[in-house]
C-alpha cells in the first residue's frame, strides 16, 4: 500500500445510491470517485480497453465501460467477509489506459508504461479488461516493481501456447511469454477451472516443463475453495498476481466472452474461490475477457463487476490485519 | 378455500394444447379462462403490473403479460408431487390490478382494494409482480382478512431498509413496513437466499431486532429442501405468506430482473424448495420482479410461470388432504 | 452566454479520438470534460435520468448513460454548417441531476432547483432525458430566469393531456401544465411531427383555445426546412427552448423509445430541422425520451447524441455572429 | 355489416388507457373486449397463428399475440381521418383459429371454416397472420359468402408461384390456386409493392396472363395515394378483399418477418396508402408475415396493429357515410 | 465402421486455427471439409434443417448453420477422454438432407433416404436437427441396417404421446411410433433427463406398458455419470442409438429451444454423461432441437456443437480400441 | 473477364430454393458452389473476414460469413434489369482470404497475395469485408493487375485520414495511402454520401488537393441515379473499382456496422445508385463494414448480398453486351 498516503484524508466512497440513483452520474466503477493521482490510492482500478488479441469474437475494448456501468448495483458492505473495503483503502476509478486499437505491440508498450507509473506510487492495480492478452505488459510492470511474481489464474484455457499467426503475442499466448521472460516465477504459477480441448496432446507440454500446475475443472470442483486454496497456499511467499478470465465461468453464467468454453464454474463458485485470495500477498490483479457485444442484460458485466469488487476485499481483509 | 363453491360446477381448465396450439388464443395464465367474479374460484391468478417502487432497472410492469404468455407451455398434471391441481380446486385468471404508473401511493390503494375484495370471495390469491413493493398492499389486505401473518420469503435481498429517497415505500422497504405495522408477525418471518453486498454493516440490524430468520445462500444450499423446510414447520400455527423475488434466482436463470445478484439458486434448487411449501397453511402468494425487458428468450417469464404453477399445486395437495 | 466567463481560459475539447480511442476512459458527453463548476461554462450538457412519468414502456432512466456512450463517436467539426462549436463556447458535461426515481413531485424539485442553479451561472443547459415529465421543472426554472419563454416542440404526442391517472404530472401533460402556469407564452409554442391517434376528437381543444400551432407529420414533410423555418420565425422575439421527443423520429430510427408512434421523421429529416433553429434565441433544449433497454446496436442513443450536438452547434453559431 | 345487429346495445371499447395502464389486463386487441359470437359484432379481429406455409424464417404464428401486445399503445380516434371507428362498428376481438401445427391442409379446413362462420354472422373479419398462406382459405370463405372477390395486395412478392418443394400449399402459391379456383375474379387482382429477385424470367408469366396488374415498389412511389388509388377504383365494382403482407415494407420499419425484401416502403408511405382503401368495398382483410422473433422492440407488431386499426378505420368511415 | 475405408489415405482435419482464423472461411462442422461421398468416411455429420414437427417455438430449422459456425471453436484434441478423433476416424461434414418446410411426410421420407444411403456406406451419421421429429427417420434407416436398436434419449421430455392434432408425426411422437412399428427394441429404451409437467397422469402408461426406463432428473443428477453408465450396460448387446434433445439441459444453459423445461442439466453434467458413452456400441446419434433465434450469443448451439464432438469421441475410443 | 475460361462448361447456379430449402447446406454465397479454383469463375466472391482497422465497434470480421448466410434468400432473377446474371458469367464462392487477426500489416500481405491470385486468373473479385482498410491491399493487386484505377466510392466517411495511433493503416486512412502510392488516379475518385462530423475543417484538405469528388449526402439525394450516373461517367475511361461501405446507408436501414453516421441513404436509393454502375468498365469491388454482432434480425447482412448480387448484375449486363 502507498507508505506516503495521507492516513487523514478522508477516503473515496462510492456514491450513495439512497441519494443519487445506481443509473444517475457518470459511470465510474461503482460510482466512485475518478482520481488522476495514484498516489492518493491504494488501490486503483483502471480499465484496458483492448481486443486486439483475440482469435475469436472481439468486443472486449468496451469491457470497462460496461464492467463499470453494471458496478452501480454493487453496494460497499461485504457481509460474506464482513467488511466495507473503503474504511480501509483508498479506491477510486483511474480511469483507462488509452491503448491503441491497431497494434498489440504499441498497446503493450502503453499498458506497461501506465502500470508502471501506478506501481511506482505504490498503489495495488486492479485492471479491467480488455483482452487476456494485457496481461503481459502488467506482468511486465510487476516484475520491474517486485522482481518475478507468483500467479494464481483462473481461465479455461491454459494461455501457455508459442504463436498465433506467427505472432508471439496473442490472447493464448502470454503466460508463456512471461514464463520465458522470467517475469513470472518457474513453479510458481496455478492454473484453476482448466477444460475443453486442445489443439495437440503436446500443448500441455511447455506447461509441465515450467512447472505450471493446473486444476482443471472437475477437480477443482472436488476441491473446493478448501482444497484450492490448500494449493495455493505454496505461493504465498512471493508477490502473487490474481488473473480470472471470466471464460472460466460457464457461458450461462457468464455468455458475454469472446472463446468460450462448456462446462465452467457457476458464479457462486467463483466468488467462493476469490474469497480466498486473502491468503495471498496479492501486488495486482486483473478480470478480462467480458466481451459486452455478447452479453445479455449485462450478466457478464455484473459478475466481472463483483470479482472486482471481491478482490478489493481480499486487500481490505489484509490491510484490516495489518492495521490490528 | 371458497365455502360457497358449488362443488358440483365445472372447475376451470387449461386449454388444451394438443387441440388449440400454445401459441394460440389470447394468453391467460396456463390458458385458463378469464374469470371475472373471484367467488366461483378457489385461486386466483392475478397480476399487478408496477414498477414504480424500483431503484435500478424498470420493467416489470411487463411482468404479468410475458409471465402469462410462457405459461402456455405448462401442462396441467404434475408428476413430481402427483396431482393435477385442477382436479381440486378452481383456478382462474383473475386478470390485473389497475395499477397507476405514476403513484406508488395510489397503487398502493388500489392493490389493498383490489385484494381485498378476493380475500372477501374467500379465494387464495397469487400475484404475479410487478416489483416486490407490491407485497406490502398485499399483506395489508391479507391482514385485514387473517389477522397478522407469516411470511416464508425467498429473495437475495431482505427488503428490510427504512427509506429510498426518504420514501418510506419502495421494492426495498416493504417487509420492515410490514413489521412495523404489525401485518407481518414478530418472529414470523423467514428469509431465505440472502446475499450481496448491503450499505452498511447495520442493515441487518432491524431484521435481528424483529426476529427475522435469514438464511443466507450458503446455509441454503448446505441445509437442502430438508433442512429449509425444517426451519419453516415453526411457522405452520399461523396463516403463511409465501413471496418469491426471482431475483433469488441467479442471474444466468433469471437475467430478465432488475437488481439481480450473483451467485443465487439454480432454477431446479428454487423449485424443489418451493415444492415443499405444502406443510404449510398458505394463504396468498407472489412471484415478483420479473423484468421482461432484460429477459432473453422468455426463460424468466417461464421460470416464474412454472413457481407459479408449483403454488398452486402445493395448494391443491393441501386441499386433495382434506378432501381424502 | 455566461458574462463572467474569463475568456483567456482554454475552453473544454472533446477527447481526441486520434489518441485516446473512442471506447477508452468514462464515457462523458463526447468525452468532453466533467466540469462541476457551471459558471465556467456557456453550455452544459446534464442528463436527466427519469422515468417516472411514463405510460407505457419505461427505460429512460438509462437515456443519459447511453446517450453518453454513443457520443463518443461524434467529432467536433461540423461539416454541414461549418463550425467546431468548442471553438465558441465552453461546453461540457455537467453531470445527472439526483432524480427521485420513487416520486414525481420530489424530483420536479430536484430538476427544477438544479436547473435554476445552472442558470444562475449564466449558461445555457441542454438537458438529456429521462422522459418527458421532466420538460416541465425545466420550463419553470427558465421562466424564473427569462420570464415566460416560447417553444419549439418536435414530438409525435402534443402532450397537453389533462390528467394522467389523476396525476396533473406525467409525460402526457407536461406542456399543458407550463401553459397553465404562464411559464410557455401563449401563442408562442409550435408543434411539428405530431401524429397518431388519440383518445377523443376533443383532445386537440386545449392547444387550439391556447394558440398552439400543431404542424402534423404530413404537413411538416411538406413544408421542409425552409417552410418550417419560416413558421417559427414569429417565435424569435422571445426566448425559446427547444424540446426533441425522440419519438418525433420514426420507430425504424429511434427504436428504443417507450411510446413509439409509426409514420415519423427519418433522422437526416429531423437533423435538417435543427440545423436550422439557429435562427432563433436559444436559452435551453433537451432531448428526451430515448429508452436504450429497447434500442437496438444504440442507434437511438447515437441519434440523440447527434441531435444534442447539432443543438451546440446552433447556439455556436450564433455564439460566432456575436463575436463576430 | 351485421343486418340483425341491435342498434341500441352499446358498442364494445378499447379500455381506457389512462384510467386501466396499457401494459394492464390481458392483451387482446387494442384492450378490446373479446367476444365469442360474431353476431355481435360488425368486424371481428381474428388471429390466425400459423407459420407451416413459409419458405425461410418461421415465427409468424407468434404474430397475433405479439400485434395484440403492441395494440394496446393505439388510441381510439383517428385524426387523419377523424373518425373514432367504434362509434360508429361493433368491434372486438374474436380470438384465434386454432390451427394445426403440423399440418397445412388440416389447418386450412379450419381456417375456413372458422372464416365461414364469421362471416355467417354478417360481420367483416380483419386477420392477424400467421404467414401469408392463410389468406387462401380466407378467400375460400369469402368467395362463398359474397362469390369471387377482387383483391388489392400489398407485397414485395407476388405470391403467384405454382408449387414448392411440390406442394400447391405455401405462402407463395396462394393467390395463384386462388385464382385457379375462380375466388379471386380474374382480371381483379392488383399488387403493390413488388420487387426483389425471381426465380426466373418466367415466373412473371401467370400473373401476366391472368390479368394480375403489378404495380412494382418504383412505380408505387412515383404514383403516391392519389395514383395507387386512382388505379383500384376500377375494382370498386364487387367486393374487394385487402391483403397486406408486412415485408412490403422495407426490413427497416419492419425486421420481424420471415423473407424480408430490401428497397421497400416507408411506414408513414404504406399508412397514407392504406388510408385510401375506404374507396373500396371491402368484406375482408388480413396483415400477415409478422414473425416476433426476428423483431425489434416490437417495431414490426405495433405497424402491423396500425395498419389493423386503420383497416378499422376505413370501414367505419363507409358506415358512418352510410349512416349519414 | 466403413469396411471399404482406404486405411492409407488422409484423414479429414478441421481447418487449422492458428493459420486460417475460426471465424474464416465457408463454416462446415468445425471447419472439416465437405465431403459428398459417405463411403470415404467413417462419420458423417449430417444437418437435418426442419421444424415442421414443434408444437411450441420454431427454428430449430436453423440449427444446423448455427451449430456447425459455433464448431469453429472446438478444437480437435480431447484431453478429457485423451484422444484426437481424427486420427482414428475419418470424419467430415456431409452436408444437409434437403427437406420439405411445408410436409413432415414426405420429409420423413427423404431424410429415410438419405441416412440408408450414409448407412449403406457403412458410415456412422451423427445427425444436428433440426426438432425432434427427424428421429423417426433415422431410426427407421438405422433398423433397416442394424434391426431393431437401442436407445439412449436424454430428454426433458419422453416424447411418448400419441397424436398431436390427429397427427402420428410431430416431435413428441416419434418415440412411440419407432416402439410400435418394433425399430426401437422393447424393454431397450432409456430415458434421461425426464421432468416437467405432463397432460395427464396416464401420459407415462404406454412408456411403462413398452419396457422403457424412464430415469427422471433428480435421480439422474443422485446417479450421476457411473450410477447412469451401470444403467445402460444393459443396452449394450445390441446397436445404440444416441438421442440428445438439447432441451435435457436447463435453459439457463441453451435458452435456444423451442419447448424448453426449467430445472435441467447443467452443460457439466451432460458432457460428463455423454463422455461415458463409449461403453456403448454407437451405430448414430443425433443432438436436436437447437433454435438459434432464441439463443443468446450461440451458447446453445456451441454446446451442441460441444455435444456433437464429444460423441465423436466415443466413437474414436471405441475404434482405437479396435485398433490397439 | 477470363479468357480461358471454357464457354461450353455449365456455369455455377444457385442452389435451387424450390427444392433445397433457402436454410439448408453450408452457407456459401447465394449457395453458389464453392470454387477453389479462379479460373473456372469470371467473378469470384471472396470473403476478408479482418477488423482490426477499426475504430470503434469490432465484428465485421464475422461478416462474410453472416453475408453469405442471408445471401440465401437472394433469387437468382433480377427483373429490375431483365438478367439472370448466372447465364452470363461464371459466378461462384471463392472461399475467404486466411487473414491475420493479430496483425493488420501481415493481413494486408495475405489479401494483396490473395487478389493477385484472383486477378492473374482473369476474374473479378468482389470482396465481402472485413472492415474497410481491406480495400487498401486489393487495391495494391489491382494496380499491379491494371495499372491505376479510378474509384467509386459509396461512403458516410471520406477515409482519406493521414494516421490514426501513429499508424498508416487503419480503416479510415486507406484511400489516402492509395492515392499517395499512385494506385488510384488522381482526380479519379468519387465519393458519394459522405456525412457526419470531421475533426477539424483542414479534414477535407487533402481530397481536395488530389481532385477527390466528394458528393455529400445532401447533394446526392438532389441528384439521384441520373444525376449521379453523369457525375461517374467521367471515370469511364479507366478501369474502376467500387467499393460500398455500408455506413452509407442510415443506421436504421444498417445498423449492424461499426462507426454507423446518422442521416444516410435509404436501401433503396444505394440500390438504384448500385444499379447504375453498368455503365462503367468495373475491375472489382467490394462490401464492407457489416458488423454483425450490431446486426438485427440479418438486415444488414442481407442488404450487403443484396448489394453484391446487384454487382454481379452489373457485370453480367457488360458481359450480355459484349455478347449481343
Amino acid at each position: 500500500m502507498a507508505e506516503a498516503a495521507d492516513p487523514g484524508a478522508p477516503h473515496p466512497r462510492p456514491r450513495d445510491a439512497t441519494l443519487s440513483p445506481r443509473f444517475a452520474q457518470v459511470p465510474t466503477f461503482m460510482r466512485l470517485p475518478r482520481v488522476e493521482d495514484p498516489r492518493r490510492l491504494d488501490v486503483a482500478i483502471v480499465g484496458v480497453p483492448f481486443d486486439g488479441g483475440v482469435s475469436n469474437r472481439p468486443g472486449a475494448r468496451f469491457g470497462p465501460r460496461e464492467v463499470r456501468s453494471e458496478s452501480a448495483l454493487c453496494r460497499p458492505y461485504n457481509p460474506e467477509v464482513g467488511i466495507n473495503p473503503f474504511d480501509h483503502l483508498r479506491v477510486a476509478d483511474a480511469g483507462d489506459v488509452d491503448t491503441n486499437p491497431i497494434s498489440i505491440e504499441d498497446t503493450y508498450e502503453r499498458v506497461e508504461a501506465h502500470f508502471e507509473e501506478l506501481l511506482q506510487a505504490d498503489c495495488v492495480p486492479i485492471a479491467i479488461g480488455g483482452d487476456h492478452s494485457i496481461a503481459y505488459p502488467i506482468l511486465r510492470a510487476m516484475a520491474r516493481k517486485h522482481g518475478p511474481v507468483n500467479l494464481v489464474h483462473f481461465d479455461s484455457h491454459s494461455d501457455l501456447w508459442d504463436e498465433y499467426f506467427g505472432s508471439r503475442f496473442a490472447h493464448g499466448t502470454m503466460f508463456r511469454r512471461a514464463l520465458e521472460d522470467g517475469i513470472l516465477r518457474s513453479g510458481g504459477v496455478l492454473q484453476v477451472g482448466i477444460r475443453g480441448q486442445l489443439f495437440d496432446a503436446g500443448d500441455e507440454r511447455f506447461g509441465t516443463e515450467h512447472g505450471v500446475e493446473t486444476v482443471r475443472i472437475a477437480e477443482a470442483l472436488e476441491l473446493g475453495p478448501d482444497g484450492l486454496s490448500a494449493r495455493w497456499q505454496r505461493l504465498a511467499g512471493a508477490p502473487v498476481y490474481v488473473s480470472i478470465d471470466i471464460d472460466v465461468v460457464d457461458p450461462a453464467f457468464a455468455p458475454g466472452t469472446g472463446t468460450p468454453a462448456v462446462g465452467g464454474f457457476a458464479s457462486r463458485e467463483i466468488l467462493a474461490l476469490v474469497r480466498r485470495l486473502r491468503e495471498l500477498p496479492l501486488v495486482g490483479a486483473d478480470v478480462v475477457e467480458v466481451s459486452p457485444p455478447y452479453d445479455v442484460a449485462g450478466v457478464t458485466s455484473y459478475l466481472a463487476a463483483n470479482l472486482v469488487y471481491e478482490l478489493v476485499c481480499q486487500l481490505a481483509l489484509r490491510a484490516r490485519g495489518r492495521e490490528g
